[in-house]
């Protein structure tokens, strides 16, 4: 008998593989090997080969894969609660700029913060993702736009994948804003300061993917692609944040490089959800800055349930748009502000959310896959949604091993 | 040297008492003498006499007010996940009405539960304020719409009281909605079942205030003011849910019997607020509900400004329109939804939370008030509104008894 191998009985189980809703198992039981799902099922077919094996009843609760985290900006200095204020006290936004506000503060406070005090804060919010049953979540640089800084922040992404049992995957968002240094000069910033440190960045071995901003107040297409071609060159994946509020065919752009997915997209338009399905391109939605920006557009929901474009949901933690730390309150928010169903939300933090990171060995719960798991104290998978602001988590696995929080 | 004397140092305490922001001292200390604050105010002057006492530093963090959660419907039975997954899956009024949704399933499940059962439940439901600082909430009858089932969940809201630290402040809220057995005779279920049971439940000793839904879709001024006229003769205070969903002069009402609150209040226009300020009623704000029900009349936040009406914000938690666990969430929606100002989302929750359940004991810290405190790794009080899903909690003192979470 493998000491590796454990079986974990009494559960129902959303595997949120296959067509049927959730792909619900009731009655069910999992058997991990080695790290990873040897078996799925009803308790009643477990394969005889496994009665000896040490065993984990959970008293019929439910059981998913561990959530996904598909976007965010978890490590960044400071606050922007003054500026949270500000506004909320009738502040326009030049005087909220003339405070010291928006990105450019974060950026000052991530250029300044020691590296030990940027990782320190952050794992306080992974820690948070953490409690809630995350097991996989991504990192984002992009509030040092200068060399130092974006390496820095890469390192600290990296190093929380050490200090926690949590999958990190980083994504180099050099091509985030321009820095007041390069003001009215965007493209030098990406030929002189982007592109060079993102090689510099992957050769170190800090890139899982190359993200960009493309936006009015950001990037255009063509300077966006020029990062892409660097990325391609490098083979690296890339994604982006794309028509989130206007449509400039940013993810039209990101599917023609056969991007993992495109993120925000609530101004794209029916050609834009063509290319992304074209591309299977995943939409990652993010509800937390829909709600903190108080904006209107939906993402076209409908138009990527018809097209089969798979929908991720995640909190795009960060301090500006989305101070935002609990993936479950992000499906309630896809729910309830995006309409999208409690299954969706489910597939959406799962296995979309995976997709999305281009890993295939997670997401879903089936043999061969990595064992991260989530035990819930709810009866049904529709409860996860449903709540506000409550974490009914009763246990998580990693990697086949149980953590019970 | 009294057993029952503490310093707590090391702080900034947000008192959330008198005009200046926040009521904040810096650099601050607090003396508690028999579960009372003795004394607040920089440490610098702390009074000689308190020299000898005990003291805990807490590292610069934020102290503020126990928090208080002044409207809740926390004791029911079931959950209404599956309406909330039909609703998103396009079910119709009609068809979720026929598979038994709404507050009827919440009846059905209320009444036929186990006192133990909705203990049980309700519990972890206050576990997770008590997790974020709550220290008094106030609970609310009105799923039982019966004699046995309206006292049986006012029991077990006392009973919530003896097994954690925490006040509870019961209402008796009978006039929730008309049950389906008195299906187009409201009158007789007021007269019948309502008035008689609220009778019954004072003389038992669980009542401390008398609440009622003045809606359309529940019950008019003329059965309110029967109900209010009975809670008048016992002496018991009465609140109001009024002007959620249309104008039906709730608020005005209410105030005629000098209510402690009126509730929710969307649609409360200016003679409303007016009568509101001169009864001194605390207006209840519930951003859960609106946010949940996707509402979009705002409540008038610049006629209470104007004219003075204390706003208090709750959490509102029940199943069906506002399965919110979380004040701290909640202090965000009042921003966020409501354009309240962090200071006022904090004050909501706490001084006029208070006074919204006729507390003056607590709700700010001051000599003389009972010593329910929030310790919070913080650096301003701001930050307790502008962070969504985190919660930074470090401590909560229950009458001066430091309990580290
Ligand atoms: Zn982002
Ligand atoms: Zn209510």
């Amino acid at each position: 008998m493998n000491a590796a191998s454990h079986i974990f009985t009494d559960l129902t189980i959303a595997t949120c593989d296959g067509d049927s809703p959730y792909g619900l198992i009731e009655r069910a039981a999992l058997v991990v090997e080695d790290g990873q799902v040897a078996w799925v099922g009803p308790e009643a077919d477990l394969p005889a080969r496994c009665a000896g094996f040490a065993s984990t009843g959970f008293g019929g609760r439910l059981m998913t894969p561990g959530l996904v985290d598909c976007h965010t900006h978890i490590v960044f200095g400071g606050n922007r609660a003054r500026e949270f204020e500000m506004r909320l006290q009738g502040a326009s936004y030049e005087e909220v700029a003339r405070a010291g506000g928006g990105i450019v503060s974060t950026v000052g406070a991530t250029r300044t913060a020691m590296p030990e005090t940027l990782l320190e804060e952050a794992l306080t919010r992974v820690d948070a993702l953490i409690a809630e049953g995350v097991t996989t979540l991504e990192i984002k640089s992009g509030y040092g736009l200068d060399r130092e800084t974006e390496l820095t922040m890469l390192r600290v992404a990296r190093r929380i994948a050490q200090l926690r049992p949590v999958t990190v995957r980083t994504s180099f968002l050099g091509a985030h804003a321009i820095p007041a240094e390069f003001a009215g000069r965007a493209d030098a910033y990406i030929d002189e300061i982007c592109i060079p440190t993102l090689r510099e960045a992957h050769a170190e071995g800090l890139v899982d993917a190359v993200d960009g901003f493309c936006e009015g107040i950001a990037f255009l297409p063509d300077q966006i692609a020029r990062v892409f071609d660097v990325a391609r060159e490098l083979g690296l994946p890339v994604k982006l944040h794309a028509e989130q509020l206007s449509n400039l065919g940013g993810a039209r752009l990101a599917a023609s490089y056969g991007a993992l997915s495109a993120d925000h997209v609530e101004y794209l338009d029916a050609t834009g959800v063509a290319a992304m399905a074209q591309a299977g391109t995943v939409a990652v939605l993010l509800p937390g800055a829909f709600y903190t920006l108080r904006e209107t557009q939906m993402p076209p929901v409908d138009l990527f349930r018809e097209h089969g474009v798979p929908m991720a949901l995640a909190t795009d933690c960060n301090p500006g748009s989305s101070p935002l730390a609990s993936l479950l309150l992000t499906m309630n928010m896809g729910c309830t502000l995006f309409r999208m169903t409690p299954e969706e939300a489910l597939r959406g933090v799962t296995a979309h959310g995976a997709r999305a990171l281009g890993l295939p060995d997670r997401g879903t719960i089936a043999p061969g896959m990595r064992a991260d798991l989530a035990v819930w104290s709810v009866a049904h998978p529709a409860e996860l949604a449903y709540r506000i602001g409550f974490n009914p988590l009763h246990s998580r696995i990693f990697g086949g091993t149980l953590c019970n929080t």
